[in-house]
């Protein structure tokens, strides 16, 4: 019998949403466990024994404990590459590329974005009001991202090279949530940026991605 | 004839060192080419062709161009093993595990250390006051890091498992420059940290990093 494999996680978190993204485009099957943020089941003893930090999510294969986003994707990649169709090169100098984009949508694309999110879509949800003075700086940072993203994207598809990899699955979180805000702007204006966004959110793993997230939503 | 690798970076730059100790770690020969920040030549287009954020280090190893540091070091404790006393795991798993504390150092480890180097280093030798009182919040914020740390090392001798691993190598440019502060008390205080500590930086390897810093400086 095959090990078990169970991703821990919440359902408004990007970095959860990043994790189900790798394991549903690599067919990887799994159990999905909710952890309640709000009832701080993130900082209580049984989840600090798998994720020193307390931060979600958390994904375990067998004896394996992995935590950090990024980290199960690149697992997930190399150890579930899905023959034919895989997400990642073999060739090192390639890997290094990809490893790079990763590193920069960590670095560079991240923190605007989330920055974004936290004014406009998680302050107005506890009761606060956006700082408009915020958005206005952020918006201006991301679009500064985006100019350079626009320039990769002229030359070629995908962030890594000529194909999908996880270069752009760490993007979807992020993309999908921006998307549905006065931010999509930013994407809309840049061709070559909106027609790689559009297309990877238009994959059949993410869409899968999505509506798990819905659906696990309305049962929470 | 081998290509020719060359790395691009600064000094005074956590990030350049934490390339500098792959490369020499794994004994791979290689060009060290001085960025000079204050001239701003990260942000010219030659640079900018090369790095495109404009971010230092950056490393090319025949056609290949990366930057990003901790991609730099995944990449050549991969490409440039060394047989027999190589500092990667071969098993996927243990190589998540490797991968979890690389993004743990990045995300929790960093963030902290970055701030209080910012203001009890940089800010004096432009001629700015430290403040103080963010010097204090850092200072808690990684004591909670590192008692996480604590803890772990308690039971393994590295952070990845039982050898040096690129996990352990991506902190020592920020413990070698915080523990010649009085930061230094919070990794003294923790014995299991301190022993690895003191134990990563007197590596030979290291020391030809600090060395060759100290050269560098003294040349630029």
């Amino acid at each position: 019998m095959e090990a078990k494999k169970k991703l821990y996680g919440a359902v408004d978190s990007p970095s959860t949403m990043r994790a189900l993204a790798s394991l549903l485009e690599h067919q990887v099957e799994f159990e999905f466990t909710l952890i309640d943020l709000e009832a701080g089941e993130h900082k209580k003893e049984v989840f600090l024994s798998l994720s020193p930090f307390g931060e979600i999510p958390v994904f375990q294969d067998g004896d394996l404990t992995l935590f950090e986003s990024r980290t199960i994707m690149r697992y997930i990649s190399h150890a579930y590459a899905v023959p034919g169709k895989d997400h990642i090169f073999e060739e090192p100098n390639l890997q290094g590329i990809v490893a790079g984009w990763i590193d920069i949508e960590d670095h560079q694309f991240d923190p605007p974005a989330s920055r974004l999110l936290h004014e406009i879509l998680h302050k107005p949800s506890i009761g606060l009001s956006t700082d408009v003075a915020v958005v206005v700086e952020e918006e201006a940072k991301l679009a500064k991202v985006l100019d350079v993203y626009e320039e990769r994207l002229g030359k070629r598809k995908f962030l890594g090279g000529n194909k999908f990899t996880s270069a752009d699955l760490t993007h979807l979180p992020n993309l999908h949530l921006l998307t549905r805000t006065r931010v999509k702007e930013l994407f809309e204006t840049r061709p070559c940026v909106y027609a790689w966004c559009t297309g990877i959110m238009s994959r059949p793993a993410w869409t899968k991605v999505v509506d798990l997230i819905e659906r696990s939503k309305s049962q929470a």
